[in-house]
């Protein structure tokens, strides 16, 4: 339980809706910054305008996945105007407080640290990002399956990446009925996707390799899906690039091509934001829970 | 192959494109009517206005999936008006012509019954369903994706009927991570059901049993998701009604105790014209290749 | 609950000890007839020697899998010598009363039609054939992996027949990572095959389908693996035929070229005792509870 | 290819043949010493008697998958009696020859050290390891079939550890229909065993939650399954243990409380000889040719 602890939300998104109900289920209180137009109403929370004092008592800041930019700049969905957040808001929270951001731009790192604040970049800690692989996998398939006149089961695939979320894309895909190849670039990870029921290609020498696909999934935040590869892949494939920005796609030579390429950024948000909040909860509530 | 046979095309949507290209690579040949718009163009095909002749040479004549209304109309995509089928186009084929139709109403099996015609209603064959099933059931998930704010992974899913679509429904469910019930009203299915790893319920006492669902599915064409079933339902469940209409849902009371509640029709068609076409194509091919 | 109920059990081996248990737990009342042996105790049974009395006083009398044979025989793992029911012993039983057991030669079926007594032949049920299906097909795999020196991954299988067991079989080996082909001899059959992710073959013409296979499962009762279908067979391969005696294989044929074939009957109360008792008795417990 | 290779094999099991198979098949050549039994016969190999000689001319020598004692015996199960390898064997071999070994004793590593002969511990190879679990996991499956008298498919199973075989085993049980608990230590692991289908638990808290199992496959090197843990289990539970000796179970104390508990070593080689030699030669094979 985390009876007691003070919880500052910071504006946000549907996902932090999950956030709050879990901590004040835990027992915990929350004050809502950036929140004017929230239609719902928690347990043990309050709707506060931003200021030092506020701050100054929390236990744990939540900002959104997006964190702040270097302008101090957070969104929310909550109200009409974006926060902004000044050196003096940092300086009140007191040393040791938590500060957790999906990601980090180096302006908040560089407060965080100044003011030795427990920054917690959720997005970067690996059970965080497996978890939201499934929501990211979930949200690719059902891209390809808008894009595609095909049915997945049946469909030859290959997931480029064999990482937390090519592992789990390569899983769910497979068990639909798709034909799934997965490419990797050391040995073990050729033998478990063997092992997992797949066909392992090698990401260095995917030439040719792709001839046969019907969807490709990119996963790997490299130029790998090259001009020299697309041109040996079918046109009516459909490439869905997960891949942070810009992803691994030339997409301009895509576009010449005639094949369909679409980046799909921040799918758990979109696609699934109950289940991407209660992941982000889920680890707050355990990080609290271990001090 | 089909080496020597005429196929007369009367209208139609994306899943004909499919057959058309299925028929001509084995061979066959084929006559386009309704099809001025058409963009591709086939090998060993042409285009024709509606005649007695055409239809008087065919040894299969191929009617989009909805078949002919009760006024002689068949739908087309690729021309501006539909066409416009007279009792003498039906006189004109030869007795023992086949004509495809996906489904058929009174008026196109009594003029195929009065000119001994082969009339095959392809929605209806067993093989087709089941194939069918498996567009269909993606669809459906994809419909699901959309309409909730989770994944289906981690969900509580109930699927209503065990029959062609059910078991493929509950089958990728279950893959991609939901835990899954599926209802069925005799011993067998519930020992197949457990069988597959899902957990049987019974169709006939639904009530009190979907409290906990984050989705139905229903393929049940009668009305199961009555008011007092959809009384005992978790207010942010979701329903997926794939049932012939009306479906077997209570739309109605749904809308009114606030459950979102989407009626389905023709999901094939809709998310995987191509795939679906093929399913059409490979019986047409194999039931000709049997003569 | 079966409160009330009288159940006596006439011999039988490790599996009427949990349907014993079953019913007791729900509330019968069991006597004991050939369990002389029987180091267990259950709740509310006695043992008994065999006697008119007994029998008339059942609502249910439960034989073992394998029943009467027509000399009056039912054999009992639990006592030294077998059981031998006379004319009398069935005349003495009530009319209405169950009798269950999982076949019935002749013999026993004329005595319970003569004295109206309601013989169930469990194995003949739908569900329960089901159901032990899953014993079957786990005791089919390990015999598989006890008589090949590779593994069930990756290993090139086909299963013939898609009825119950080979629904099951073939679910379980494709999940455990084998390469499944599946026989079916009609289109719709083909077309589940197909969506559960199985190459489909024909079961009419093996000749030749079967040569790039390491195990055959054959689930046909019907000469299928036929001396010409087996010399088209690689040598190393392996056959397990479950199919009820003699098989489906030409086990002379296969001896002489070097194949090695297995025939292996009543796979259920060898590999999972337990499991087959509990089928057994939830049907037992479903159909008197349906009274 | 491996073309004008010359390899040498120094004793050994059913495994060798496979990987003598592969290397000749690659065009390498074969010198077998300890051999003498061998029925089969290969392409351009020979037998040979051990000497200085037949070592000085290898490009790779290969050793069973148990390696060479600290007294220098080496097993062979195709001869009457073990081989000794002494010191001026190793002396005899040209500086950067690959020696392969399963695993390697003190002496045989420092002799390679000695001589700078490139030796590879193939058992710690990750891929190697990996590929290893399919076999050990069947093996390890096939145990549990024969000790219990329940299925898999409904069997409740904890597995402890998500290594190397823990997700093998895990993975395939599930796909099986047990309903599988698998222990990790840190969140990042049970994200995935949660999106892989499985139900996380704590490898360190194990007290209690263990007793509802019906099987429990132990792959920890570290005493786990400690008497305060058994003591929680059902006396009907049966124990696998594939960890290396001795295990992680408190085998005393298991058989004291009644608990069915099987150590089970070197199940590749056991269960699936030709798929462990297969898995063997294709590293050996790779390894050489990045040469
Ligand atoms: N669109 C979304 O909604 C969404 C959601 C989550 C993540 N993402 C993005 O998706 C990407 C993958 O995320 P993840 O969590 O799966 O990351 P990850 O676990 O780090 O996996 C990355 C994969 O890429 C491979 N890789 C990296 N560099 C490579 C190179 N130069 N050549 C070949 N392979 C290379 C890695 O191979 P090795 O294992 O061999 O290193 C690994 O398989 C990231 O860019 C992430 O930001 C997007
Ligand atoms: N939306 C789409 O795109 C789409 C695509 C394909 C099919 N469909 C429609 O979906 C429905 C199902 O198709 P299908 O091919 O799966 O049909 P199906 O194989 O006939 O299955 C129907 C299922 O409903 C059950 N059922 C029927 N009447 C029932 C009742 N009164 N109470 C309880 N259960 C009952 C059947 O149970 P028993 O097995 O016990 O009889 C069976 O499990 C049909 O209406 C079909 O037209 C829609
Ligand atoms: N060894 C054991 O422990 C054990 C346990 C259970 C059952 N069995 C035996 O295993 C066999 C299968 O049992 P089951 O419950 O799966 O039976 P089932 O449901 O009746 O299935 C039999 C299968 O065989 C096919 N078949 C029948 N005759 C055929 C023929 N002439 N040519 C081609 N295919 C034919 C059927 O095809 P269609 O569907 O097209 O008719 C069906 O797929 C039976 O003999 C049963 O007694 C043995
Ligand atoms: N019987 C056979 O035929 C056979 C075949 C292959 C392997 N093996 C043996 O099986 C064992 C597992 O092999 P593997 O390849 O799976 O090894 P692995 O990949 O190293 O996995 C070992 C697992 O044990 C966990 N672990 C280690 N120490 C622990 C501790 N003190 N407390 C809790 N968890 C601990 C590890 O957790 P972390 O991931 O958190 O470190 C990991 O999950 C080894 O002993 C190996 O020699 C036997």
């Amino acid at each position: 339980m985390l009876t007691g602890r003070k919880f500052v939300f910071l504006g946000g998104d549907a996902r932090q809706l999950e956030v709050i109900r879990q901590v004040t289920e835990m027992d915990a209180s929350a004050t809502l910054v950036g929140y004017d137009n929230l239609g719902e109403s928690f347990l043990d929370t309050q709707l506060m305008p931003m200021s030092e004092n506020v701050l100054a008592d929390a236990d744990a800041v939540v900002l959104p996945v997006a964190g702040m930019d270097n302008d101090g700049k957070v969104d929310t969905r909550f109200a009409d105007e974006p926060l902004h957040l000044e050196p003096e808001h940092f300086a009140a929270m007191r040393p040791g407080t938590f500060v957790f951001s999906g990601i980090a731009g180096e302006r908040l790192q560089s407060y965080c640290e100044e003011h030795q604040l427990r920054l917690v970049k959720l997005m970067e800690l690996d059970e965080v990002a497996i978890l939201n692989s499934i929501p990211t996998a979930e949200g690719a398939i059902a891209l390809a399956m808008q894009h595609t006149d095909i049915t997945i089961h049946g469909a030859n695939v290959s997931v480029l990446g064999f990482g937390r979320c090519g592992k789990t894309l390569a899983r769910i895909l497979s068990a639909m009925g798709a034909n799934v190849k997965v490419s990797a670039r050391d040995p073990a990870n050729e033998a478990r996707i063997y092992e997992m029921g797949f066909t392992p290609i090698s990401s260095g020498e995917l030439d040719g390799l792709l001839g046969q696909d019907d969807i490709i999934f990119n996963t790997i935040p490299h130029p790998v899906l090259t001009a020299s590869v697309l041109a040996t892949v079918n046109k009516s494939c459909v490439v869905i690039d997960i891949a942070s920005k810009p992803g691994g796609t030339d997409f301009r030579y895509a576009e010449r091509r005639g094949i369909k390429a679409v980046l799909a950024p921040s799918l758990p948000g979109l696609v699934a934001p109950k289940t991407a909040g209660r992941i982000i909860g889920n680890t707050i509530c355990r990080l609290l829970a271990l001090e």
